[in-house]
Parts: structure tokens; sequence; C-alpha cells
């Protein structure tokens, strides 16, 4: 055990609702470790790294990073940069220049890659270098682990926003239509589902980026639901797509106008949900049809997490620190294991079986209509949006006879 | 004090957190007078009266009126029907029909309205009616009253929402616009600035419809922003308006596309959002400008309540059976004063102040500017969304010196 070794944090990709608790636990499970002189944060993500832009967690008071763990969104900010293999060494570099020893990177499948690159790069130049992935993702779309830090409070986010908008349009009637995030996996979409309680409930129809999308089936689906319940409450993902594999907001898009300037803007708009209902009125005429496009809400939003979540956020940041300092493994991509119902474990996983790949809702989990979920799903997220859930009831008082009015 | 006399309740217009308080509130303490025989709910508000569409809800129990008060949006469910005279006469006649003598209608300025012609109509007929407007509404826009039972949780959700959102913006940089709901009133917009707590906290900008939209000096003020912070959070009401009064939506819609059909829908899509943000793209080239419209989620999200609102919406309730049945006034609409810092007192004020009359911010709550609220707003607002927010922080580390690397 060398005196004076370096810890380097960095945190990549989109937010979540804990990214933080992993952070705070890296951080206060290092300084456990005398041989830990420092505990650097490299701030956007890898960019911070290649330009030694670090911030020294040494000097974090634990209440405020406390503080820090229950905040939403990366507070050492964050990257959309892919590093290539030129990138890595740049990274490599800097990771040398300054004697760090330990590289935590906190993301997603992206951001694993760059941890296998750079571990590689440190192994051919004989540095000993111990570098981990810990995950972080809403999508929930790393392979291995059972699910990812981050995933259990915006699935909590999208539980909470159908039970709400299924009330909602069970008041005035109509359709409504809300669009996910989930450019390849379901999963957030498919969440839409975990706090339907009545028969009833919505969401009635869910599309997934899992199945082709059919418009004639969505017109059909919808119109049978609205039938039956005199409402339609309707989850989308964002990356549902056509036969060919084409977004279905480019498909639809074609049908409609471009904007002024001939674009189509893929994500980061209401332009799928706007497209969709348009569709809808367009086949169903005279019905109330509205849309939400849910956007930097489901993943940012104050307030709405799962302490189960929380809790396993903050793990996987203990366990990579005991894994390399503790253990002394040199790489891996932490990931959890359900061991029981509901109980977790952690294991480092090589990170080859992680990086850059993408795990999509497996059929258990879809319905043979493709358009729904299974009880096998929900049996599965329900665990992971947390116990303390808002019960809903309705009225069930009894109808009272109509009278004979004057006229 | 006669025996076996009747009350009906309603709910009436879009749905609140905790408009089911306040039927709760109504229910069980009308329940305490002995004089009263049956509590009637009228299923799709007005609609449901000259239908007969009646629930008996004497046979509720009370803990599931307790548990129905916790779920939003109309637990009777609702309409958007405007009754005018001859709708009203129909009301009339139904009440008479069913002998009822208590009238509880909760809802916003409209149905304050058609409580008051429903009561002119009894007074004619020499009809003895206790006709009580109960308020509801998350636009927080009637008059008297120092606020509205709705608008607490609703702005809590606002203001939860741009926290959340401005740290997602800090982490990854880039321009963000929120479309918050108010047609007239800009108070729910305004909320989104009640979670800011450092000086270059998010939102940056409000614009509210109470202010002319002015499109170069929007351009200008995200600008000078985006210089200062590298970041723009902007709160936007969908009623924004140019000099002649029209909204936004139509002067921006003139200079870009329509859609294939010509139209553009003023409201329940991401249009505004995408406009605005098109117009951000053009005018300031090469940033990362997304939009959300928060839609449903901000007047029906479960589990996202001010507990000062909950309380009032409950105690509205009370006090309007209180007042009708406990002393006795045949008409009036509740209302809230603010006789201290902070607790409420309840009135029963003159229908004809009410009914059909909007308020607006005043103009001591928005900023010179008119692209940001005033210190008097957070004032008079932060009360009202209640006092358990998640507080947040950024790090505060310092900064580690660069080396010298190895190229």
């Amino acid at each position: 055990m060398k005196q004076g070794e370096k810890v380097l944090i960095a945190q990549g990709g989109g937010p979540t609702a804990v990214i933080n608790q992993t952070l705070a636990g890296i951080v206060l499970e290092a300084r456990k470790y005398p041989q830990i002189s420092k505990i650097y944060g490299a701030l956007r993500g890898v960019s911070g790294i290649v330009n030694q832009d670090f911030v020294d967690l040494t000097m974090e008071t634990s209440r405020n990073l406390e503080q820090v763990a229950l905040t939403p969104a990366a507070a050492l900010l964050s990257t959309r940069v892919k590093p290539d293999e030129q990138y890595c060494e740049k990274i490599f570099r800097v990771l040398k220049a300054h004697d760090i020893r330990y590289f935590f990177y906190i993301g997603g499948n992206d951001s694993a890659d760059t941890v296998r690159i750079v571990n590689e790069q440190a192994k051919i130049a004989n540095y000993e270098l111990h570098a981990i992935h810990v995950p972080k993702t809403i999508d929930n779309d790393l392979m291995v682990t059972d699910h990812t830090p981050g995933y259990g409070s915006a699935a909590r986010f999208a539980a909470q926003a159908f039970a709400g908008v299924d009330f909602d349009v069970r008041a005035l009637g109509g359709i409504y239509i809300g669009v996910l995030m989930g450019r390849h996996a379901g999963f957030l979409t498919a969440a839409a589902a975990l706090a339907s309680n009545y028969p009833d409930s919505g969401p009635h129809l869910i599309y997934l980026p899992e199945r082709e999308f059919k418009v004639e089936q969505f017109i059909a689906d919808v119109k049978e639901t609205y039938d039956r319940y005199g409402r339609c409450t309707v989850a989308v993902s964002e990356g549902i797509k056509d036969a060919s594999g084409q977004p279905i907001l480019t498909t639809l898009g074609k049908d409609l106008d471009k904007d002024a300037h001939g674009n189509i803007t893929l994500s980061g708009t209401g332009a799928l949900g706007d497209l969709l209902t348009q569709c809808v009125k367009d086949n169903l005429k005279g019905l109330r049809v509205r849309s939400d496009t849910f956007g930097f809400l489901q993943r940012s939003f104050l307030g709405c997490v799962s302490e189960v979540d929380q809790f396993e956020a903050r793990e996987v940041g203990e366990k990579a620190v005991q894994f390399a300092l503790g253990m002394g493994h040199a790489e891996g991509s932490v990931t959890i294991h359900r061991v029981g119902d509901y109980v977790v474990d952690y294991r480092l996983t090589p990170l080859n079986e992680v990086a850059g790949k993408t795990k999509v809702m497996p059929d258990e989990f879809i319905n043979a209509a493709g358009n729904h979920v299974t009880e096998a799903f929900k049996a599965y997220a329900k665990p992971l949006i947390g116990n303390d859930l808002q019960p809903t009831a309705r009225l069930r008082a009894p109808m009272v006879p109509k009278l004979q009015c004057a006229e």
C-alpha cells in the first residue's frame, strides 16, 4: 500500500436524480483509505480531464456532499463527448501527469467504453491504474446489471405522471399521448404502467422502440380503447420506429410539412407528440386529443426520487471504491444483481461485457400485441420505484334514481 | 331547521392536485348537520346536473373519501360546459325536482357565474336555495381571494421542475425553454422562480401574459444571459401576447410554416415551445436549445402537493358548509384572506365580485424589464408551495493547479 495516491472522479452523459449519490458514495468511501492523499473531480466529464479542469473534492465537507447527493444532475457537470482512441490517450497522459491511480467514471455504456480504452492504454504503458466504470442512466440499457441507478427515480416520475394524467383524462374525457425518453430501450416508457391500480387505469397503450410502430394499428388501438372507456391514455417512447427501423418522427413527418428550414428535429421538442396527435385527429374526427413530451422533467425533476434508487446509487459508488481500493481490482464495471425479492448484491463485471453495448426490453416484458407491458415487467420494475407511492382512489357511491322534472 | 334537506356538490373545469380535498371537506362537514338527509354528487359538473347523473355521497365511507381527497383531478368528473341562462334554468329545475336546498359548485370564475345565475333564478321562483361557489384553479386568477386552492401545488410543481432543470442545463450547457399554463394570468409561470437558491439559478427569464412579448427583446435577453452564465433557462406562459394582444403562437406561426392542414393549435401541444426554440436557433446560431411544455403534468402529477394547499383546499370546503348550513348564508364565494405571515382566514364574498372576472398579476409582482418576477411576488407565493421543499447544493471544492503533460 503506497502513500499519497490520487483518485479522480468524473460524470458523463445525461443527468439522473441520483447521480450525485454515487459521487458522494465514492468520495466518502475513498476518504476511509489512508493511502489516498487527494480526491479530484473532473469538471464536464472527459473534457475536464483533457483540460485538467479538476476540483479538489478532498476539500468538501461531508455535509455539503450529502446535500449535493440529494441534488439532481451531475454536480461535476457533464459532457456529451464520446472519446476515440486519440482522445483517450490525452486522458491517460493527464492521469499520468497527476499521478492518478484510481479513476472512477460515472456514466452509461459510452463511459464504460472510455474506461476500457484508458485502462488498455495504461496496461500498454505499464502504468498501474485502477479504472472503474460506475453505472448511471435513466434508460436502464446497460448489459449484465439487473438495472441501472437513475432508472428507478425516472421510472417513478413516469409512473406518477401517468397515474395523475389518467385521473385528469378520466375527468374530462379524450385521448392523451405522453412521449417519454428512450431511443433504443423502452424501459422508461414501460414504467408509465407502474402506478395503475384499477382494471381500466391508464396507460391503456404503451409503444416501445423494441417493436415496429404501425400507424394503422396505433389508430385502431386508440379507437378500440376510446370506445370501451371513453378515454385513452398512451405512453410512447421517443424512439419508436417503422418497419425499416427509421424513427416514426421521420416517417410521419414525410406526410406532414417540414418546418421553414426543411428539418425535423428528433428530440428536445414536442414534434413527435404533435405529429401523433394530428394523426389521431385526422383519423378519429371530433375527439379531444392532447400530447405532452416529458422532456427534461423526467430526468431532473427535484423531489421525485425512489429511495431504493437513492440507496443503490450510493452503494455502487461505495462498492466501486471497495473493489478498486479494498480488493485491488484493476478494472471493471460495477453491476447490480438481484439475489432475492427484493435484495441485491454488487459485482465487478469485465468492461468488455458492458462497454458500448445496449440492452433492450426482453420479449417477456412486452405483450403479444406489442402495445403494452406484461406482469413480468411490473414484477421486475415495481421494487425499483420505491415503496411510498401516493395511493389513489375513486368514489364508489351508488347512482341516485332520476326524477321527473317540471318543464 | 327542517329535516330531510339535500345537498348537491359538483366540480367544474380543469383539475388540480387538491380539488378532492374540497369535495371531502364539504361531504364530511355536511354530515355533521342533522337536517341533511342526503348528499349528492353530480357527475361531470353542470352537465351531470341537467342529466341527473347523481351519485349518493351519503353512502361513501370516510376512509374512501380521505383516499379520494389525496387523488388528483375531479373525482366527480368534470366538464368544460359554460352554462348560459337557459342552461341554468335546466339546472334549477333539477335542483327543485330533487328538493336540493344546498348547492356547492367547486370551480373557477365561470363556475362562480353559474352559481350566481342559478341563485338568481331560485330567488325569482321564491325557492329557498343556498348556492355557494367554492374556489379551485391552478391559474390563481380569481378576484378578491388572496389565492386559490390548487395554485400552491401546481406552483410547487413549477418550482421543483425549474430547480431541477436548471441543474440539468448547468451540467450540459445550452438554452432551455419551459412553457407553463396560464392564458391570461402569469401566476403559475412566475412560480418557476420559487425554488431558486443561488444568485445565478434559473429561471433566468420569465415571460408572462401580463406584458407584451417582443421577440427581439426575448432574443437579446437570452443572448445576454447565455453570455453571462453559459446557460439560460426560460419560463414562458402559454398565454404570452404581442403588442396587439394576439397570442405569440399565432404571430410567430405566421413567419414559420403551418402544418399540412394550415392550422396552428393553441394549446395541448408543444408548438409554442418549438416555435420559440426555432426562433432562438435562427438568431443565435450553434447553440443547444431545448423546450418542454409542462402540459397535464403541472396540474395532475401524482405526489407533488403543497401541504398548505392541501389544508386550505379542505378548509374552503368545510367553510362553504359552515357558511351555508351553520350560518344560513344564501349565496357567495368562499375567499381566502391572508391575515398574517403566514395565516389565513375565510370569508363569504358576494358572487358578483368573483363571477366571470379574471385577476392577473399585479404590477408590483413583475420586474421593470418585464422579463422576471420581483421579491414581492416571491414573498407572496413562497408560503403557498409548502415548507418541505428538497434543498439543493453545488460542490464548492477549490480548483486544482494544472500540470505540464508529456506529449
